[in-house]
């Protein structure tokens, strides 16, 4: 099965487009973790056994983890196995450098680390996507629109951002790409959205970043109402510092899944 | 000392421009090494000690150590290690993300692994490279044009290579940023050079990628004669798989050091 299939039994499932992001920042979890043998994992644990009916995916950003050295990589590699078989892992890993490099981030990330998807920088080209395309089974997110004030520097002039669908859409030559479109361009999320066919985008830039949900639904969705993983971080997992935080976890989750498919259910009548 | 004093010491001390890229590929390496404790870490001390007085820098790009796991960060920082103290080390990482997440990569690479200085990927904008900049002693070379193929597909198209050439020299209030510049494209390193002012060029594609020397120092210099860093990494690391691959690394080294510094004094004396 490779990962867009798994993608739609779970998005199916759980009824949901929510992908939670596990970016652990040891001075946001809760006090009373701090002392525990593996804080990451033991937050990650929490967070994942307190959400998993909830998710279409989870989505660890390799930063957060590497910055922890040798105990950070460990607890991604626990966190990886606790997630449940049927939930897609996508590392958010933005890698890309030439052939013959980006060929061991591939490795790194399919073979060694076990992801289901990656994200990809597209500024090294074609020749720097490949290797992550040769895994037919894998998910391959190239950066399109970031969620960021950055991405007005170098992605929005000279349209960039289109040309960069319009080209991944060419290349997408084993149906393993999907692109990275933030929820807070909803203008550019629409134009994408029109030449990039039935791409799934992958949408961070809800919760703390501000995008809008109704706007995101109504501007994303492709020919077959979906082609959507919407992703939120910090709002959720970091919801609560007490000794409930991951049932507070829940509940953001929840309220934020409520939002997404009452946006579904009015657009996809239209 | 900062980042770019501590190459100039080196630069003229072992009057060379020479960046070596520890790039280790076990497929790659003497079989002799292959049943060793740990051969990654045994070739780089092998090839480390064999030609740190003819270089201004080693590069480790991280890709190939990730591709090994644990054993693959391990191996890496005994690597940066034994690095003698006054030999900058620069990480081969390309990373970029949001700014909250470019915290956590410059935590990790300045802070966990140690390093000197970093590649990092455009794409996301000035508020993703700010993290790193913010750590004035450390070298922050921002990819501008790429030695691969690909480099074509949206580097070149509308002249991006030039408007973050640009937009470095003005965001580098820091002092501390370098572009990596490839020797494959030697009209467009001149024209990158006509507007970057004095800023270090990092530059890949000599070697196996087949750029050319003279064109690239001939283009490539500052006013100062000087802003170079020319890296190479399979044609000298693997030189010979036999038992004295280090000598031939060495060899190979002193060749390249030697065809380098001809066309400085070439150049040097226009």
């Amino acid at each position: 099965m490779n990962f867009f299939e798994k993608l739609e039994n779970i998005q199916n499932k759980n009824n949901s487009f929510l992908c939670i992001g596990l970016d652990v920042d040891l001075e946001k979890i809760p006090p009373h973790l701090q002392n525990s043998d593996d804080p990451i994992f033991e937050f990650n644990q929490s967070i994942i056994d307190a959400t998993k009916d909830l998710v279409c995916a989870y989505k660890p950003n390799l930063a957060f983890y590497e910055q922890y050295g040798i105990k950070g990589y460990q607890a991604l590699i626990k966190t990886i196995k606790h997630i449940p078989e049927n939930i897609p892992i996508i590392a958010d890993a933005k890698r890309g450098d030439i052939g013959n490099t980006s060929k061991a981030y591939a490795k790194a990330i399919f073979e060694e680390l076990c992801f289901d998807a990656v994200t990809v920088n597209p500024y090294l080209g074609h020749d720097s996507f490949v290797p992550f395309l040769n895994y037919k089974d894998k998910g391959v997110f190239i950066l399109c629109l970031t969620s960021n004030e950055g991405a007005k520097d170098f992605q929005i002039p000279h349209h960039l951002y289109l040309r960069i669908a319009q080209s991944i859409r060419d290349w997408n030559m084993n149906n393993n790409c999907g692109l990275v479109v933030g929820a807070t361009y909803p203008e550019q999320l629409k134009e994408i959205r029109n030449i990039a066919g039935d791409l799934t985008f992958l949408v961070p830039g809800i919760g703390k970043q501000g995008g809008d949900i109704r706007a995101t639904i109504g501007y994303g969705m492709n020919n077959k109402k979906s082609g959507l993983i919407i992703n939120a971080s910090r709002s959720i997992i970091y919801a609560s510092k007490e000794k409930n935080f991951a049932e507070c976890a829940r509940k953001e989750a929840l309220k934020l899944n409520e939002l997404i498919n009452k946006a579904r259910e009015e657009f996809g009548i239209l």
